[in-house]
Order: structure tokens, then C-alpha cells, then sequence
């Protein structure tokens, strides 16, 4: 490094210094660690909390909907999301409130049952490894980690996992029976997967029999730009591929109309709906038909859900802004960051071996930050580089003194790292 | 058999058969094969599908009931079921819609996670066995049935199961590790578990470490006579016996507010509710706190369950005078029945080897009962004599329909093995 360069980073780590302090004086306390709709955004849903009220509990079909059964969910509800997730409504089921749940079971009963197409229940394989694209979902992981099921990161491109490594991978290696992929808007990067991703995915030649990709579309229509970015059919795909049992689709109205009270989703083939329920069956008497009920009254059809993801948008996209122009004045040329046109996050690369430093220094400063490795396997960043950052909970003063924190932070351990390795 | 008796059943037969081609001609389609409530009884939960419209949705402590979080449930609902349920409201947890669920999944995390006081994960055990009293409930032999759980039968007195069989089989035998109860007007039987069975059953030395008790307390508040009959605090009872981590607790408002929409409850000592939450946790982001808010409004209290559980018993028992009535009237010497206070069912005893025959001439008159067997493990009654009535669903002139007809074919059935056997 040059004396003048040297000169500039330290005079750089000197005002990071000066800010640090003055941020510690401020006594903040604000959390940016989970992907949380405020509630603002949950405003928009309290109509939900009167319904159905007075229209009644009958289902279209006369159905009584405070009773027992319907183990496949409401079917109205069902046809507004399939177009939505692209599922047909005969191959969609609507269950509870929690993809994750749906997610968590699917795993369970491929341990405990034999999935169509496999050979024997994964509790009796010698092994099972899940691929998963990193940067990742730090809840998709410890599934993995509670079941004992290995974990094999590959890199995420502009176009999706590495389809090179993840071909190679899958053709070589029996024991690998899934990935996870967030295809559209994906936690925490924002990618969208390409036609051509999908495409693959969904025609590679797997050693498993019974190998499974985990299709966590969580933010289908969580649009933050005009453009609004649609991701291939994978069911399809995987149909006219010969491989039809090959995709598990999960998606959720978490993040469109209440957090904890929503509607969870699972599609995929026939054979595996039919698989799926034979296993929930015994496991409940069915779902909240009255709370499908309900978001069939308050969403109407498919175009509701997109005229109220518009509504969610005006209000999280000045959020989404503010993490730009505040990294844009004091990052630039110190880290990188996502510019996602969709979702809940922006991925910050910090340089290496610095992600974990800056998450104590916020923590220090009062500013939570989910922490360094959630991103990963194994809670293992490897490069110590990726932090996630959530900015939809924060209202729009908090949000601006978090991430300008934040910054400050990455700034003083940056600008000591650099000095350092000078 | 004297020729005056012989004559007289032959007679009866003859009866019988003219009764029964009576009903044939009649082209019923009923319905008496699950505990479903009826719509009646659903009416008087009515005022839940409007709440908790302007009440808002915070619950007593601030938390935004509409966000994610809280994997307890709602605190103030809990505190109403803890002393219904007798668990200490910081050791019971509110989740979903259904109480199957929970006892699936406790099951589940059994399996796969190793249980407080296990030597290990129930999946890597060579053999699990549960004790399951018969006549019992045909779901939970189901869900033993799906995991390859063996299945004991004990007899059920009328203080509960055959306690000295318990005690000598879980004493002797390391690989049962649970027994299913239901204890209070148990399902079919309408049986109440004695102060000395639950006694008993806590303090037994087991062979297992990690032995536990599913205690199904399905009808903890669903009395049919003044007399509200107790049952034994199981938990505590535990906790002095020096085996704290024994027992499961579940429950549910399915057959309280409504059967598809309720809250379902898991109880037990802080070590288990911690290591299940330890596995819901990674499961899901909370249950549905709004529908937690919404029936801590609509119920307010344990009293206001007591107060609302009195007007279900005001429609279903009229339903259970029936049963008696026409029972007492058609079938007389020729089979018994019980009397519950409380719950869901009837059991009927018919002459053995008779049961199969009963439902198939019932079916074939359009009366749906549950498959003989289903009370028993492997769907196998060997008397082949047991048959649940589940007299709520159908309202009271369709269920007087249904009795009767379902008499004739005991009538028609065991008059002829009478006659043959003569």
C-alpha cells in the first residue's frame, strides 16, 4: 500500500473511530436480525380480523367450515394461490400457518415413510446430505443440523446455485437427496433463479431415486420494483423433464397478510400430494379451514393478493432505499451489497474476516444484527464475509440510525483491518 | 337351549327380519361414525368469526398477537387452560388447531431427538412397544400403526386399565415406552380413571427410563350430568411419585368452541415442555396467536368454558337419552351398552363374534358406523363384540332414526347366531 493510500485509510479509521464513539453515546437499541413485516405492513391485514363475521362459514361447495376435515384446505383458497405459485389447485394444499411447519414435516415423513420413487425411509439410508446454496436461510440449515442430515454448501451466482457443481454433485453422489433453493428474491441475496437454472434443475440426472428440491417460494410475489421479476414453473419443468416427483413447492401468505396467522401452502406432484396426506392424515383432522376461509373473503383471487402486495411495497421500498443510499455514501469502495428487486434482505459483503467483528460492534452499539455465519452451513462463513441485513421491521427513523450504525461499524473494522494488513 | 326359549328367539328373529327389511325400504343416509359436533353446537361459538375484529390484537402484555413469535401461545389462554387441563400454565403450551397434532409430533421428536431420561433417539431402539387400553381410540393406534410403534392391548375396567397388567408388563419389558390414556370419559367407554389408577400409573416402576404416559384429556370439561366428574391431577402425581418427566398432557377446545378452528394444549414437567419446544421451535415461528386472542375473548375464563360447556351438554344430552332409551327398549338381554357421563360415545357390547355382521347390515340399510375392530389395536376386536356409536352429529330425529336401526341389526344379527348356535 502506498504511504498516500496509508495515509487515507487512516485518517478513514480515524473519523470511523470518532463516529464509533458518537454512536455508542447514543444508547440505541434496534434489530435488524429477522425478516419481520412491521406493523404498518400488518396493518393493511386488519380487516382479516373481523372475518368472516357475519358472511358466514360455509365453503363455496356448502362445506361447514368450523368442522372437522377438508384435510386438502379450503379449495377457493387453494385456486387464488395456485396461479400464484404455479400448482395446479388439484396438486396444492393449504394448511396451517407455517411453511416452515410444511418444510419440517415433508423432511419427517421422508425419514419415517418411503417417499415415491425411493427405496427405502432416509432414517434407514446411511447417510443423507441436502446441497445448499449459500448465502442461505439460516432456518433451513438447522433443520438440517436437528435431523442429522449433511450439509454441502454451493455457491449462489446471478443465475442461482452453481449448476455446474450442483449437476456434478448430484450424478456422483447417492446420498444427496435434496436441496434447498428460495428461487425468486432469495434469502438473504435477493437472486432470482434463470429460466435456463430451472431448467436444469429440474432435467439433471440425480443418483438419488428420490432426490428433492426444496422450492421455498417464499416471496412470489414480493415484489420492491416496478419490474416485477417471475421465476420459471419448476412443476412443470420437472413434469416435462420425466421427472415429475422431483419438487417439492412451499410458499406462504406470511408476508402478505399476518405474520403469525396466515396460510401455508404445499404443492408437487400427484403422487407426492397423495404421499403428503396419507402422512398428515394421521396427524390432524385438518387444517384452519376458518382462517381460509377468512383470507378467501379479505384476498378475493389472485389479483387481490398482487393489489395488496402493492400496498406492502409503498412502504418497505423507502426502507429498502434508505440501506442504498446510506451504504452507497459510506461503503463505497469498502464492501458490497445486494440491490434486491424483491424480498426481505440485503446481503452486505464485508471484506474478509471481518463479517463477525462488525456484528459485535453493532451488538456493542445496540444494534442487532442476525449473526455472522447464519448465512451458511454449520453457522460456517467461511470467508467471514456475509451479514444479513432485514430492514422491513424498523420504522423509517429507526431504520436510518440502524444502518448508518451499521455502517460506522463496518467502517471501523474495516478501515483496521486494511490498516493492519497495510 | 329349551324349545320355549328356542321359540322365543326364533320368534324375535322373525321380528327382526321383518324390522329390518322395514328399514331397508326406508333408504336411509346416516352418519354415526366420528365425535363430531353438530352444527348446533358450532352455532354457539358463533361470536368467535367476528373476533377479535375491534378488540385489536395485543395481548395482555403488549406482544402483537398479528406478528411472528411466541412458540408458548398466548399467555392469558394458557392460564385459563391450566386449571382445567391441572398443569401450571408455565409448563402448558397453546399451539394449533388440533391435539393429534401434538401427540404426532411428541411422537416425532421421540423418534428423532432423545427424549429427557432416554438413552437414546426411540428411532435407534430396536423395538418400541406402547400399551394401549382396550376398547381405545382408533387414531392413536393409527399413529402407532405409522411408525411401526407395537401395539400391547390391557383391558379397561371400569377404574381405568387393568393396572396389575400395567404394572407387570412396563416392569419387566424395557421396550414399551408409552401407553396411550384417555382418562376421563374415555373414548368409546365413557370411562373415568379411579384416584388409585393414576396413582399407580405414576408411581410404577417402568423398565424404560424414558417411559411416558400420552395422557389424552380430550373431554377434561365435556360433562352430560350434573355430576362433573374429576379425575386425578396426573402431573403432580408424577412429581411426588419422584418421575416428573412421565407424562404428557394434551387437550383441546376442538370439541369446546370449534372442531376445526380450536386451540390445542401440550402440558408436562419443565424438562419435556423445554425439549419440545426445543423441536417446535425449529418447526416454526409461533402458533396462531390471533385465534389465541380470539378465544381468550370469546371465552374470558375457566369458568366461562365451564359456563359454555353446559350449553353443549343442554344439546347433546337429550342425543345420549336417546341411545339409552332405544337400546334399553330393543336390545335387552341381548347386548349391554355403557352409560358415560361425559364425552363423545357409546360403547356397544354386542353378542360375540356379532360386531362385523352389525356394522355390514347397518351399512347396508345406510347407517355408517366405525369399522368393527377400530377400537382396538390392528383394527382387531378378537370378540369381534365392540361398536362406538358417536350419537352428535346427527340432529335428533336423524339420530333416532339411526339408533333404531342400528338395534334391528343387532336384533337381526344376534337372534340368528342365537338361533344357529340354539
Amino acid at each position: 500500500m502506498t504511504t498516500d493510500l496509508n495515509n487515507d485509510v487512516s485518517a478513514r479509521l480515524e473519523a470511523a473511530k470518532k463516529d464509533y464513539a458518537a454512536l455508542l453515546e447514543k444508547n440505541l437499541k434496534l434489530d435488524l436480525t429477522r425478516g419481520k413485516p412491521s406493523a404498518r405492513q400488518l396493518d393493511l391485514a386488519n380487516d382479516l380480523l373481523g372475518l368472516p363475521g357475519d358472511h358466514g362459514f360455509r365453503a363455496a361447495d356448502g362445506t361447514d367450515c368450523r368442522n372437522y376435515g377438508g384435510g386438502q384446505g379450503l379449495p377457493e383458497l387453494r385456486a387464488i394461490f395456485a396461479e400464484l405459485l404455479q400448482v395446479p389447485a388439484s396438486q396444492l394444499l393449504a394448511q396451517g400457518n407455517s411453511s416452515l411447519e410444511l418444510m419440517h414435516d415433508s423432511v419427517v415423513h421422508s425419514l419415517l415413510g418411503v417417499l415415491p420413487g425411493a427405496e427405502r425411509r432416509w432414517a434407514d439410508e446411511e447417510r443423507i446430505a441436502f446441497l445448499c446454496p449459500v448465502p442461505g436461510y439460516d432456518r433451513h440449515f438447522d433443520l438440517c443440523q436437528r435431523f442429522g442430515i449433511e450439509m454441502i454448501p454451493v455457491a449462489l451466482t446471478a443465475d442461482g446455485p452453481d449448476m455446474a457443481e450442483v449437476e456434478r454433485l448430484v450424478s456422483e453422489d447417492a446420498g444427496i437427496k435434496g436441496i434447498w433453493c428460495v428461487p425468486k428474491y432469495s434469502n438473504p441475496d435477493g437472486t432470482t433463479y434463470s429460466d435456463e437454472t430451472v431448467r436444469r434443475l429440474a432435467a439433471m440426472t440425480t443418483a438419488a431415486p428420490d432426490f428433492r428440491i426444496f422450492w421455498d417460494n417464499a416471496y412470489a410475489v414480493h415484489h420492491l420494483t416496478d419490474e416485477e421479476v417471475q421465476v420459471a414453473d419448476i412443476l412443470s419443468a420437472c413434469a416435462q423433464a420425466g421427472n415429475p416427483d422431483r419438487v417439492f413447492v412451499f410458499g406462504s401468505t406470511s408476508k402478505v397478510t399476518l405474520a403469525g396467522a396466515g396460510v401455508a401452502f404445499f404443492g408437487s406432484s400427484e403422487a407426492n400430494v397423495k404421499w403428503l396426506l396419507g402422512h398428515s392424515g394421521k396427524r390432524s383432522i385438518g387444517p384452519d379451514k376458518i382462517n381460509h376461509l377468512r383470507h378467501v373473503l379479505f384476498l378475493r383471487d389472485a389479483d387481490g393478493v398482487r393489489a395488496h402486495m402493492r400496498k406492502h411495497r409503498e412502504i418497505i421500498q423507502p426502507k429498502f432505499d434508505v440501506v442504498q443510499r446510506v451504504f452507497g455514501k459510506q461503503l463505497d469502495g469498502l464492501a458490497t451489497w445486494s440491490q434486491p428487486k424483491g424480498g426481505y434482505f440485503v446481503t452486505l459483503n464485508v471484506p474478509d474476516g471481518c463479517a463477525k467483528d462488525v456484528v459485535a460492534k453493532a451488538k456493542e452499539a445496540g444494534i442487532a444484527l442476525t449473526p455472522a455465519g447464519s448465512t451458511h452451513p454449520y453457522k460456517d462463513d467461511p470467508a467471514d464475509s456475509v451479514i444479513r441485513i432485514a430492514p422491513t421491521f424498523p420504522d423509517m427513523a429507526e431504520l436510518e440510525q440502524a444502518i448508518d450504525g451499521v455502517a460506522t461499524c463496518v467502517r471501523l473494522v474495516g478501515y483496521e483491518k486494511l490498516t493492519r494488513n497495510g
